[in-house]
């Protein structure tokens, strides 16, 4: 048999479950990869080998006096971004305030995926408090680009091979626009679907926890092994083809000119793959919650970060402490305005997407920006964070550069299942 | 000076703000109090008094060396509810699981209070994560009464004069019912007033941190030191008199004798002061999103204790354990369903509340049960708390067993200024 790291985890976790792939074999192979490759992507925080092999061989022996596999992500290997507390890992939230720090327990969703089955491969980089400030990870295309981030370790690690899914967070940009600067597919849901127990949450409002894999079918496999819901089979395409908008939303102007031609592209082989697919402008109530954002995300954070600031300023990036500091300057009713903002474009898009299955827009505005210190902009993702709707990036071509480009699909509240089903069929379309 | 620990808040904070008085002796004055009566009431999981003294010293030396007070809470001793983390004591979210842990950091809310100038008395004994199974508070009313839950050490020491204000949080009932029961006054506001980062959240959608406080002008007090938020001064009546909608809700059924005299001898006292009072119907949204309360509740709760279950279910609770079983075993899109159950209720109260300034509603079915074996009903708390609005509970008189009772005032979804001074203005009005 050819090296099993290399099947999707979905044909993986077929042969887990029916004991044809051994837990051990399979994290075998992965760690192999990880070895030849970490030194260079940097992708993890927290990466111990022998901790990996002793879990799937705990793995293969529950397996054994069960006669069935532990669950759903039996065996199937995963990247936990270091803003998700372990208790058997350092959880050091991307800032030398936390170095060392041992939580007591899992997170929320790292719990989950373990009753699953799946196996931890370490705790992947994130940016400081997935903020601005960069962590070292390289992108695996080009180590001369970033990532992107904030869940820059799960998503070079992803595309790396290094796992079959890891767990990123999005308050912003910052689970969509790194998978597709490292070409890997990339999951937010619907805002709350992951419990945020255990995790550094940031803003409130905002923060929602998302996986990024290989494809879109290994995505919507671990979040059914984590929720216990139908994410259904993208793979299976739908018989029917969807009603499709095509958007760029209030930050347009801000699409490089290969991302526009992209979406010209991908929209031209949908349609021809029977979609229908019409120009959505967007109401105006999002102008003015894209206007918000900051404010939310800014000032959230700066009373998630109070302990923080108050005993440990030195140790905060100039970056985010001159963010910290704006947002401690704002009148507090200024957070109220903007959340109720938040809820005006909610109700509006509810209602702007009754016509269509599923908007396709950018996932980032172009590729990969050179260097290390600044992992991009979240232009295309913000407004889709505070609508609370599932997106999907998935790869579509490359930009000048050969670096990757991401198309995004986005459905409407609590549509996750219609997202990904939708996202893969574009993707398809446009392969 | 008499004991100035007897004085409200607001007194003692201008005393403190001008120099008048200082922490240490403010402090001093706390900590005979809590000597003489915590052996009986338990209110406290952590209390080390020469912690207290310190950081009331370095109060005063702060104010000496600054030549100004700390900031709006200068001086003022506040409880800490033991689901909410703290640097400088255990916080053990009142299970054994948790025992002895150590976080690295303050939670939000109480990193707030500190930088305000707040001085911490200790951890207030709360129920298993905030749940069902109790802890050993007592009633200071009567010792073989509950003091309710989950609050309920910030519930007993804030009424027998541990501190100004205690802070609660309330997933169901959890702030409002046991400040009614102990004779206090409760204030949860609007859902996100208060940052969670660094409490042991449960429910995602429903838990709210709040304040428990000897007046309501104390609660308004601990809120805009808190938050940097104007929340008035209820103290200074209004010109205007309220249009007060009169509710029993959808758990009509199950108020005590006294809880309806109790209704209709406030709403009388509030229409001789000048309220118009109007009884109100609620939409049958609410009924709906009653009956999905649990639901959230507890497959939310589930989610969070996901590692303790796993990992120390042999330290959980029968009744939690029960419980979590009971929502394991939903289908997971029940929680989707009631999550819009809880979304049109809000929407509907939206619409329902704009004839009125102020609902008047039970606090609880009436006085606290006998027994610590119960912490009692949630029964007239769970509507407000999913539908994220501001809730207060005031003093109005006693039950057949000479144990408190309360009046609950609700407004609107952020209008957490409104319902303090009309809460303030109704508790007048039936004194």
């Amino acid at each position: 048999m050819s090296d099993p790291s290399l099947l999707p985890a979905t044909a993986a976790a077929r042969r887990l479950q029916d004991g044809a792939l051994s837990a051990a074999d399979l994290a075998e192979a992965f760690l192999a990869r990880v070895a030849a490759r970490e030194p260079e992507l940097r992708a993890f925080a927290w990466h111990d080998p022998a901790a990996v092999r002793r879990a799937a061989a705990r793995a293969d022996a529950a397996r054994g006096r069960a006669g069935r596999p532990l669950g759903p992500l039996h065996g199937l290997l995963f990247g936990i971004k270091d803003v998700l507390d372990t208790a058997d890992m350092p959880s050091q939230y991307g800032s030398p305030i936390w170095a060392g720090h041992r939580p007591r327990a899992d997170a929320s969703a790292v719990a989950l995926a373990r009753r699953a089955g799946a196996i931890a491969v370490g705790k992947t980089v994130t940016t400081e408090f997935a903020t601005r400030h960069p962590g070292p990870t390289v992108n695996p295309r080009n180590p001369a680009h970033t990532p992107g981030g904030s869940s820059s370790g799960s998503a070079a690690g992803s595309a790396a091979g290094f796992f079959h899914a890891g767990f990123g967070t999005q308050t912003a940009g910052s689970v969509i626009r790194p998978a597709a600067f490292c070409g890997a597919v990339g999951f937010k849901p619907s805002f709350g679907t992951l419990h945020r127990g255990g995790m550094k949450v940031m803003s409130e409002s905002l923060d929602t926890i998302g996986v990024i894999a290989g494809s879109v079918g290994d995505c919507a496999l671990f979040m059914a092994g984590l929720t216990g819901r139908d994410h259904g089979d993208p793979d299976a395409r739908p018989g029917a083809a969807p009603r499709l908008g095509v958007c760029l939303g209030p930050t347009a102007d801000q699409a490089a000119p290969e991302t526009l031609a992209l979406l010209d592209r991908v929209a031209a082989a949908a349609g021809r793959a029977g979609a229908t697919v019409t120009e959505l402008r967007l109401p105006s109530a999002m102008d003015e919650a894209m206007d918000a954002h900051p404010f939310v995300m800014n000032m959230e954070s700066a009373q998630a970060l109070a302990w923080e600031l108050d005993h440990a300023s030195a140790q905060i990036s100039p970056v985010l402490r001159e963010r910290m500091d704006w947002a401690r300057s704002q009148p507090p009713a200024a957070l109220d305005e903007a959340r109720q903002a938040f809820a005006a474009a909610r109700a509006a898009f509810a209602d702007a997407m009754r016509p269509f299955d599923a908007l396709l827009t950018p996932s980032a505005p172009g590729e990969a920006p050179e260097g290390l210190g600044w992992t991009g902009d979240p232009a295309f993702n913000s407004l889709w964070t505070l609508l609370h709707v599932p997106c999907v990036t998935v790869p579509a071509g490359e930009g000048p550069k050969g670096l990757p480009l991401g198309a995004q699909i986005v459905a409407g509240f609590g549509q996750d299942r219609a997202a990904l089903a939708w996202a893969e069929w574009v993707r398809a379309a446009a392969a």
